[in-house]
């Protein structure tokens, strides 16, 4: 049986003059695309031709839904209420919906960004808001989260389907969480090393904890960046290390029987 | 054989604390609701309590679309790129159509606003910016607009279906055009006044001109506002008198065969 | 030797077509204007329109500073970087001190708003980043704030002057804190028992707690409302007992040898 | 006698995640930096970062003005009321005021930006309405514009100090005007011909026009810019061959008796 595994990025986050990350080239390598919905990140004709690319390469199109927060980047969390946040996700999800359909795609998945994606690891109130709106706009649309977040026990006891992603450039404690970007060694740099442990990651099903331990961890997708040449180079190195040991790379929503 | 009128009116036009507007009475006036869809005006949860309120009562949703300008309330002219225009405008009819869905709804027709709304009644460009979204979103999905404009001529040009609207308190031109607000008389504040009208106007197909002469104008619905104690009045009194006419008060949609 | 206090409520907070709050009998009644700065609330024109009716009528002008967040009004916490925070504040308080200048008055002190208010009772770090833009922009600008609070302990121990603040419509606990506003009893509602009790505040120091104690409270202002009819009612029922105790309603700066 | 011209560019106009252009290098090339004050680029951070390092260079700060459009960059014409207009100019020249004072600097003239800057070449009322804000702002902090412009035309007529300014990169009209960015040959590519024209400029007051013509320019600063390498490249070479002419580089500040 060949081991699988979709590549996701962050994508369509330019705003008007205000551009960010290499589209184009990351398109190439991934499958999935989040595609910011305009509440953090992208306006819609930024929203458009990224729909537009992804899907002439075929890679799949996720909502990348946000606080409400331009000038933050959606990287401040916002102590919002949760029906204003439920209203909030319903909102970007159709706005990105309807402008992946006029591309000849559609939304398959909602993934949070930013500090709304941290804050619903725990934050019960929030992440519950967040899969209520997921179920009311679509209960067979899955959700993308981290593995053991309020956010995915929620989704899953409310029936959604959901996609635990790991992070390819990020290390992790012996318990299976991400190490703070506080911490020193949080962030990994090495091409190689990263492509390395993602290949393991997907083989064997575990990485090597900060502290050289070995530890499961559960990954149905691997979330690379695009916002420099560097990170551009370590997606592409990750992707071809990948598919070198086998690993076959497709979308989450493709492994459906 | 009955005549037959659809009642519109802008709602969902708060935003936040900012309030707007006496919805709750113009929903139990009109038959169909242009729904603000949050670039001129209306937050997320707004817009849902909108919805939900206008499904409750049986009125019709429109996607009430604008120029991106909160400040200016969308009153401001914004000499924007026809590829920017057709994708805001794409993005706030999905935003909106998820919202009515969410709420056992959906859009059934489409209302630019404010600045936009005059602007396409001789701004080709955008006329047909506006035009390219619609018939992008759902190519049945009529338009609402002024009789004569630019938008509608192009809109029937692009096979859309066309609702001509009249205003209940605006003066009319010998040639059926509004009398500009910054000429005296362009306004009409007396609610008997504006019923009787209305009702000639449904009945005959004519008003009387600011001049005193007879004209003729088409009318599939009428714009009431609901912005002031005063406004609500006046809606309801055309509502009152149009009834007690004979008149058959119901949404475009509902008058095809 | 007279009692004398100020009286201070949030005005400017309009935004374009919203309106909010009655500023001109508001300002008929207090001897501080918290005006808005355009992050939370308020266009620059309703900013420079509440400007010149305070100095016409003597009012004394406030920098009312809050989180960048029209939507949420400023009432919901984000979680910003410090350096960001005083950034902002200094930008606001520019802001509405060239507009008060113009209109021939001064910025004279700073009350931050919402969120940010609640925040900085405790909130150590961006108490110190509010209180770090006041002292750049101007250490000899007063803050007004809730006693007890991070942020005046912080302020005072900077150098900076600090305006104690009562609220007229809130009840106290026997510490002498505002009584949640989740809690029953939180807000009052009786504009004689109100006015009766900034009275004995104003002339002993002191109110009776919601538990029916004594407690001593620092006030050198008390804050009133006027985004409602009843709240305008309850702040001039507050001013018109102060008068008739013999006291001495003043702005703040006034008081200063 | 020395001949003696400024450059000016544009800079402080990344928002938050959004880098924009290299400011660090441009610093070390303009005297006179035209930093954006929050309504169509720069954040609040932004602004006091650009003006701490523009005062660090020894680079006199002007204030960027423009309409309230991010996504658009403000380059998009708002037909906006001019008493509103003249409210947003007050405002941004003060919030980056304060920001200045505390960086150690002050704003040192006014130069519109984008749609708002093209618009007031023959908007009398927007241009009226700039205008006012500057006399009501300080009368006598100068203007920077196009020479020729009904802009400056207002400014002198209400005694307000002109700086008219020349574009490195742009070719002209036989009369002295800009051709249109939409006509063959508008913008300039080659750093070195450029440079060439800039002395000729500086030097004899003259430039070579569209159709091989000389025409006389007025010029009291040279715009420059700094978004991508080449734009740096050239904005050097430009500052490079005046030095190398003998011609004195110094903001227009520095140039009173």
């Amino acid at each position: 049986m060949t081991a699988r595994i979709d590549l996701n990025s962050d994508l369509g986050e330019s705003l008007g003059t205000w551009q960010l990350g290499d589209d184009a080239a990351m398109l190439d390598i991934v499958t999935s695309a989040n595609v910011a919905c305009g509440f953090h990140a992208g306006d819609s004709l930024t929203l458009q031709q990224t729909c537009e690319q992804a899907v002439e390469r075929g890679v799949v199109i996720g909502a990348q839904v946000g606080y409400r927060d331009l000038v933050g980047f959606g990287r401040r969390f916002i102590d919002m209420e949760p029906a204003e946040l439920t209203a909030d996700v319903i909102y970007q999800v159709g706005a990105l919906e309807m402008v992946a359909r006029v591309s000849g795609g559609r939304v398959a998945y909602v993934k949070p960004h930013g500090a709304l994606y941290n804050a619903i690891v725990h934050h019960e109130d929030q992440a519950a808001a967040v899969v209520q709106a997921v179920v009311a706009v679509d209960p067979d649309l899955p959700v993308m989260g981290l593995p053991g977040s309020a956010f995915l026990r929620l989704a899953e006891a409310a029936g959604l389907r959901t996609i635990a992603e790991a992070f390819a450039d990020r290390a992790y404690t012996p318990e299976g969480a991400l190490v703070s970007r506080r911490d020193p060694g949080a962030v990994l740099h090495d091409p190689a090393e990263v492509a390395e442990r993602m290949v393991r990651l997907v083989t064997e099903g575990r990485v090597t904890a900060v502290d050289g331990t070995e530890v499961t961890v559960r990954a149905d997708s691997i979330c690379t960046h695009g916002d420099s040449p560097g990170a551009v180079e370590m997606a592409r190195a990750v992707r071809r290390a990948l598919t070198d040991a086998g690993v076959t790379i497709a979308a989450f929503t493709g492994s459906s029987p």
